[in-house]
This record gives C-alpha cells, sequence and structure tokens, in this order.
C-alpha cells in the first residue's frame, strides 16, 4: 500500500497539508540543527485534534512515520524530521480559557509558553515552569519534555502543572485524562506518563494546567566569583538553607559570550556569576536574599550586588537566558542538559573544567545550579575537523561523567535522538525493556516519533 | 502445577511467610471492611526488595494472586485479600534517609506518613502530603494511592513528591526509576504512572521523597455557618484570592459526632464549619487569615475564631480528622471520596443533601474543601436491611452525581474494589483500554491486585 498523500488533504481543512519543499524545509530540524534531519513527505498544520486524528488514521493505515512539533526550540532533537514521514505541528492549535476560581487555564498545544503566562497573569495568577525559551517554545512541547526552567528549584517542572490533557494514540484514537481538580486518583496516572513522553506515545492537542496566585515582585542578588568551584560550593550553602526562586550560574565564557551579545556591563573578570532571585512574601524575600549574600560571603564571593527593581533584576535573568545564542556566536554547539544530586554539584562542576582541557576544547558552563540541573555546552569550529572531533568526543564525556556521579544525562531538554545513545547505560537494561513494552502497548506499528528516545 | 507454599518459605527470611489463621485473619481487609474478602493462602512480611522479589517470582511461577499492602487504612478494599492468594505487606521495611542538602528523603515503604514527617523535622525539613490517616498510612500506600490531605490545597499531593523509586514487577524484577534529581527527563515518565497505580503494575520497595523548607507555624481560623451551601460560598471566595495551607468544612453531622467522640466544645447547633489555616511567612499570616475571614463574612459567617495557637489550631485539625471514626461510632459507614472543579463545590454539596433526603438516609460530609474533594458518608444501621440498601443505592446517586457534575469518582482514596464499577462510566471505554493495555504489559498474568481497579 503506498501512501496517498490526497486523501490525507482531502481529510484536512485547506492549507493544512503542505508539501512546498521551501515551507517543508523550515520543519526538519528543531534548535538542535540534528545534521541527519530526514525530507518529509508533508507537513500537518492542524487546527484542531480532529486533524490530529485525521492524520493520525492516515499514517497508521499507510505505516507512515509521524514526527509531532510544536515551536521547534527543542535541544536533542526530538523534533527531527524522518524520512518519508509526516511533521505534524500543533502551531495553529492556540486557544485559551482561563478559570480564575478553579485555578486552572485549558490551553491548546501551539500557545507558547509566555503567552500562557502573560494570559493568565491577567487574572492574577501564575503559570511556573519557565524555560529560558519561554518566548521561543509552545507549551504542548513543554508538555511533552516536561519542561524545566529557572524557577523550577523553588516551583518544580511542568509535570508538576499539568492536571490533565487531551491527547491522540497512534491509532487516532483521543483521549481526555485527568481535568481542573487538584485531586483525582480515578485509575492510573495516565497524564503523567504523557508528560515527557517526547511525542512517542501520543500528541498532546489540549492541556488543562494547574495554577497558582501571583507572587510578589522579586528581589535579585547577583555574585561574581574568583572561581567556580566556590560558586559551587556556595550554592551548596544556600539550598541547604532554603529554596531561592531562581538560582543561576554561569561560567566565564558565559560571561564573557553574554558581555559580546548585550553590552550590559558584566564583569568579563569574573570567574562565576550567581543569579539568585527571591520572591518570597513581605519581609522574607529581604531575609532570604541577606541569608543568601551571607551563604556567598562565607565561600570567598568577589562582588555582590542586590536590587529590588524589577527591570534591573529581570535585564539580569535575561543575560543568563541569553547564554545559549550568545555562544552561539562563538561556533557551532553541543547542549549539554547533565544533572546531579545537588552535593555533587561542585564534582560535576570539577569534572567540566577536566573535560574540557583533556579534549582541548572549549565547554561553557550554565547551569540552573539550584537544582543541580546543568547546561555545559561544548563549542567548537565546524569546519575545523580535529575540533569537532574533540567536542563530540568531549560531549561523550561529561554525559559519562555524569552517569558516575549517578546523575541524568537529561534534566529538562530531553532525550530526542542527540542523546539517544547514552539513555542505556543510564536506565538499565530492565528500564529500557519496560519503557519499549509501554511504547508497543500504546503506539505497536512504532509510527510515532520513530527513532527518538528509544 | 500447584503452588508450593514451601519453595516460597525457604526463598524467605525465617518467620516472613504467615500462615497461622489468626494472624492471617487480620490481613484480610483494609479500613474499609470489604465484605467480599476472601482467605489468602499466606501473608508474605517482606523484610528487603529481595524477599518482595522471591515472594513475586515464586508467585509468577505458580500464577498466584498477590495483593501489597502497606498499613491496611485504605477506604476503598484496594487491599481486600483474594483467595488463594498472598498479602505481601511492607511494614517490616522501615529505613529512611534523610539528605538535608538535596533535600530528598529515600524511605522504605513500611514506615508511616508520621514517622517520615518526624524524621525529616529534625533535620527543618517539610514532607507535605498529609492523609488524615497520618498516624496510621505507610508512606508506600500513599504512594500507592496517590494519597492526598489537608494541606494538599497548598502543597500538592504524594506525586508531587515522589522523584523516585524502586519497584519490583509482577515477573520479579526490580527497577530503579527516577532519583534524587528535582529535574530529571531521561526516558519515559515512569515513577509517575507508579504513583497512584494501587498494587496494580508492581510493588513499591523504596521511594526517593522531594521535601521543602519547613514553613513557619501557622495560624488558624474557624468559622460556623448557618448553612453548608453558605460555607461552600464561602470557600470559592476564599479559594479566588488565595491558597490556604487547610481549609476543610464539616457539615453538622460530622461536627455532632465529633464532638461526641472528642467533647472538645465544637458549636453543635452549626450547619457547617469551615477550619482554615495559612503558614504564610511572616506577616502574611494575618494578611491572608484577614481575607478569610473577610470571605466568610461577605457569605453570612455566624462566628469566626481565630488563633496563633499551635496547640489549639492542631486540636481543631485533630477534630476535622477524628470525622471518620467519630462517624463509625454511629453505624455503619459508605465511604466517598468525590470530586469537582472548585466551582461546582456549591452544586456537589446540594445535591448531595437532596440525595440523603431521596433515600431518608444520612449522609454526612467532610470535604478538603479547597480542592474541591469532598467525602460525603453515608452512615446507616447494617441490621436493618431497608436502611442498608437505601444505603447503598445513595452511595450510588453521590458518584453518579459527582459524573453529572464533571467531577471524578475519587479525589484520594483510590478506585480500590469498592469504586470500580463507577470506573467505566468516568475513564470512558477508549481510556479503560488503554489502562488494560498498559496493565497487561507490565503484568500479563494479572497476578497483581486481581479484582482491584480495573
Ligand atoms: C535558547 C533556548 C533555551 C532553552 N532553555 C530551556 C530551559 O531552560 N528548560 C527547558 O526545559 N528547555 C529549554 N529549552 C529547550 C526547549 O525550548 C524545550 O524543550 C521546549 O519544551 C520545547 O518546546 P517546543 O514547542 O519548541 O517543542 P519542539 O522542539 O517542537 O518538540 C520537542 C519534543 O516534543 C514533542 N512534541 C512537541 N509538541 C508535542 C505535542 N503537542 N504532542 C506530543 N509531542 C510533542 C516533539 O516530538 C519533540 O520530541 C531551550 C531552548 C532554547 C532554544
Ligand atoms: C481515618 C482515615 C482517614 C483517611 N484520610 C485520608 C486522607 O485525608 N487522604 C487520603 O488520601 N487518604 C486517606 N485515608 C485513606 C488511606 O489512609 C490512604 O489511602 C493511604 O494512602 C493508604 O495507605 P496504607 O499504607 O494504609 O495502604 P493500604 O491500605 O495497605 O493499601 C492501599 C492500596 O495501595 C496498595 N499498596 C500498598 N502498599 C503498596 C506498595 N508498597 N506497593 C504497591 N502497592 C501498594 C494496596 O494494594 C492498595 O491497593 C484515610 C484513612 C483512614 C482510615
Amino acid at each position: 500500500m503506498t501512501a496517498d498523500l490526497a486523501t490525507l488533504r482531502d481529510a484536512l481543512p485547506d492549507g493544512a497539508l503542505v508539501t512546498d519543499r521551501d515551507v517543508v524545509a523550515g520543519y526538519r530540524q528543531d534548535w538542535a540543527k540534528d545534521p541527519t534531519a530526514g525530507w518529509p513527505l508533508a507537513v500537518v498544520r492542524a487546527t484542531c485534534t480532529a486533524d490530529v486524528q485525521a492524520t493520525l488514521r492516515w499514517a497508521s493505515e499507510f505505516l507512515v512515520p509521524v514526527v509531532p512539533r510544536g515551536a521547534g526550540s527543542g535541544l536533542s532533537g526530538g523534533a527531527t524530521a524522518v524520512d518519508g514521514g509526516l511533521v505534524l505541528t500543533t502551531e495553529r492549535m492556540r486557544e485559551i480559557a482561563v478559570d480564575p476560581v478553579s485555578r486552572v487555564a485549558v490551553v491548546q498545544p501551539g500557545l507558547l509558553n509566555a503567552e500562557v503566562k502573560r494570559a493568565v497573569a491577567e487574572h492574577g495568577l501564575f503559570y511556573p515552569p519557565d524555560p529560558s525559551s519561554f518566548e521561543l517554545c509552545s507549551i504542548g512541547g513543554n508538555a511533552a519534555t516536561n519542561a524545566g526552567g529557572l524557577c523550577c528549584v523553588k516551583y518544580g517542572v511542568t509535570s508538576d502543572y499539568v492536571l490533565g490533557m487531551q491527547v491522540v494514540l497512534a491509532d487516532g484514537t483521543a483521549l481526555r485524562l485527568g481535568g481542573p481538580r487538584l485531586k483525582d486518583v480515578a485509575g492510573l496516572s495516565l497524564t503523567k506518563l504523557f508528560v515527557g513522553s517526547e511525542g512517542l506515545l501520543g500528541v498532546i492537542t489540549e492541556l488543562t494546567l494547574r495554577l497558582v496566585p501571583a507572587p510578589p515582585p522579586a528581589s535579585t542578588l547577583v555574585a561574581s566569583f574568583a572561581s567556580i568551584d566556590a560558586a559551587a560550593d556556595a550554592v551548596l550553602a544556600i539550598t541547604s538553607r532554603l529554596r531561592p526562586s531562581m538560582l543561576e550560574l554561569m561560567d566565564r565564557t558565559s560571561i564573557n559570550a553574554v558581555e559580546d551579545y548585550t553590552k550590559m556591563g558584566l564583569d568579563r573578570t569574573a570567574e562565576a556569576l550567581l543569579i539568585a532571585r527571591s520572591d518570597a512574601p513581605g519581609a522574607t524575600a529581604a531575609e532570604e536574599i541577606a541569608i543568601i549574600e551571607q551563604a556567598c560571603r562565607d565561600h570567598g564571593v568577589d562582588e555582590v550586588f542586590c536590587t529590588d527593581d524589577q527591570d534591573e533584576g529581570e535585564a539580569f535573568a535575561a543575560a543568563r537566558r541569553a547564554a545559549f545564542p550568545a555562544l552561539q556566536q562563538l561556533g557551532s554547539l553541543l547542549l549539554e542538559d547533565v544533572g546531579v544530586a545537588l552535593p555533587r554539584l561542585p564534582e560535576l562542576v570539577r569534572g567540566i573544567e577536566q573535560i574540557a582541557r583533556k579534549y582541548t576544547t572549549t565547554i561553557a558552563v550554565v547551569a540552573h545550579a539550584g537544582d543541580g540541573n546543568t547546561h555545559p555546552l561544548v563549542v567548537f569550529d565546524p569546519a575545523d575537523a580535529d575540533a569537532t572531533s574533540h567536542a563530540y568526543e568531549a560531549f561523550g564525556a561529561v554525559m559519562d561523567l555524569a552517569l558516575d556521579l549517578g546523575g541524568t544525562i537529561t534534566g529538562e531538554h530531553g532525550v530526542g535522538r542527540l542523546k539517544k545513545d547514552w539513555l542505556p547505560a543510564y536506565l538499565g537494561e530492565d528500564v529500557m525493556a519496560l519503557s519499549r513494552r509501554i511504547k508497543d502497548a500504546l503506539d505497536p506499528a512504532g509510527i510515532l516519533n520513530p527513532g527518538a528516545v528509544l
């Protein structure tokens, strides 16, 4: 049976099926720019759940691979297109309804994270998860990757805010799971299984999100250190006393790349910068900032700067968020996302320095330090074959180091295609086997995002 | 092949396999006292993961049903013994290790919830989930049922605190999932799938729990109303302004039963009592209590009482927690656990009153009102056949009402065996089918807790 695109076109609204090669080209890769990306048959721009169902029914019939796609900001090649498959994007599904009494929002997957935040803020509410890419990434992609971010150290990750969803299985069946209730234990925890499933188990077409009251304006502290090691020790001292609403780290390479990019006046001589925030109510914020400052001083901080000014504080958070695009100016990047239990953070940071030396490559480090999640970024010149192979070796060595420290190979970006080779070593054979059993139970023909994760 | 208990006895430590009928009798039922409970072949008191593995390997070989059991405080017959099966209890697995830097505790399943709370409090930390049964229920049972409690309105449910676990599958394979990291997205979200799985998918033998800093002492408000409807309206007014750390409701029947039981001086004439708490830091607690008080006044409260005294505040929380045992003094109970989206709480409460009238039976209501989770308790004389059949009809009618209001048949107690008949109507055929596919993938022979949930 050859796949007959015309029947799919007929089953979809006008313009939803795109085969124009120039347009399709824009949907072949996510932000990781996976060089192995294939050429899909077509891109489906779904407008509603029924479009997703029609697409998956057709794909099931003709055994055509389907790569679900949100905004394509993924960093692990999770949305890399597959030769002869479909890319199914949710970018046109953009509705939202906020219920301030239940404190939930019902959103379609294509809305950007920042748009969700803005819509709920109009009701005095707050949707916490805030990947650095919040202006670029879709809420559906966030759920599919269980996205983290800067405020997770205090507020938790996407999974903690997903109360329910509508999801379409590989065979086109649409399911409603969970709903606008804080508590619901009727049946298996299927909602949470789909969160973080990276497009392997179904396509999310609607989310019911838990919201919290808007926190008060945050106070911000910026501390510079003469060694990244000292900064990592300060992180432990801070987190053993309290949970700030942000606790980020940048090393010298990142600081300088961001300074080149933003010209905002960061201290180029610092070996490490910590950016911490407290959004505790009333006088508690000042108390928390004082505790954080003391912890920095106890670990030989060079300079500390505190501000209650929102714009100034936001400028530092924005500087941290600018690290990836800024570092991209220096060369090609291999993006890591390793995480360890907090007490091992200093060891991880020291080990990464050693790896960079060993492979004579540059590894910039930015980290959601407060939850032990680091982003070592291997920077290299793709035109230099030696440098490229060193970079790939260093990339693997960092994941091996994380595994040795009992850590994870991906704290928030997902496994996608780029970290797939390291997954078995992390999960072990039995957990891999169980994962495959679940994948097979839900998608027996394996049409959903083949080649990713498992 | 007949099951040969001797080989199982040999595979376990001395005394772990119990066949003494008097002892076994104590493990046939949970707190729901399911009258259909069977007689198991034996009870296994596992001391470690290896014991659980040995038991499940043996059970798989001889196709013997295994009912996992924590402390037997369940309210849905989830741990009801099965004829010719095994009851596998974790009560002897009681170790705990707290890491104050990572803010995690690694605990064995047999520890009681209250014991976990106490152990982490020694490090200035807090494990939030607090089922009313916290002195009676095991932490493993809490994870297996995704237990809720009183502070969930602010802090979320058990699932939000489970970062990792060790779990033994039906075939005896032991898996480690997740771990002491706030963020970990490597592979499918299997940890969360096992939370709330009611012993259907595996036996949890260790948990890694997320902890938070101990909150400041709470302020408590108690408000009495002349109608339960007014109290429910006040709940909405409160939750649309803030999330208290507790927001409980008791109706007149419960108040009087508790007063009979505790003689603590509750107002017997009140139609409803709200018990609210704030554990916000600094001056914010007083601000929150003032907002709550105003919301009560706006909805015609009769009397409001506020206290910062910890013992006094705790006495009111204890009164609420005493509702189940107190109501048991009045007759047999059918325990409901229906939940709705908050805006529908007043409708639910009114509907329950109508059902009680229609079936001329007593339905006491206590509720975790702040998250829309209510416990209507049908009270009846088991010696009176008419009363008994009315009670069962009312029990079903309350679940049907919850379904009509778009609510859930169980917010926190689980489906177990007693709510199983209502699950298909709630989940729908497709979600039931998906759940069965997952159950079959993990436990193809169906030896784990057969007859429960699905
Ligand atoms: C500058 C920058 C900073 C970043 N910072 C962070 C950060 O701090 N924290 C963080 O967690 N991530 C971060 N990311 C990564 C990325 O933004 C997140 O992974 C995000 O959640 C992806 O969302 P998306 O809509 O772009 O998804 P895509 O990239 O389109 O897809 C991601 C994965 O989800 C699947 N998917 C997408 N939508 C659906 C759906 N509706 N149903 C089923 N599967 C679906 C895809 O198949 C793919 O596997 C960053 C990325 C960039 C470029
Ligand atoms: C007075 C009273 C008040 C209560 N209040 C609340 C409340 O406020 N909120 C709430 O959520 N619940 C409440 N409950 C119900 C009950 O305490 C909870 O469901 C609790 O989580 C059960 O824990 P347990 O250890 O007693 O489990 P059990 O009753 O022994 O078992 C419960 C279920 O979990 C399974 N199970 C147990 N341990 C394991 C394991 N290690 N691995 C796999 N499966 C396992 C069993 O098979 C069964 O299906 C209350 C109960 C009572 C008696």
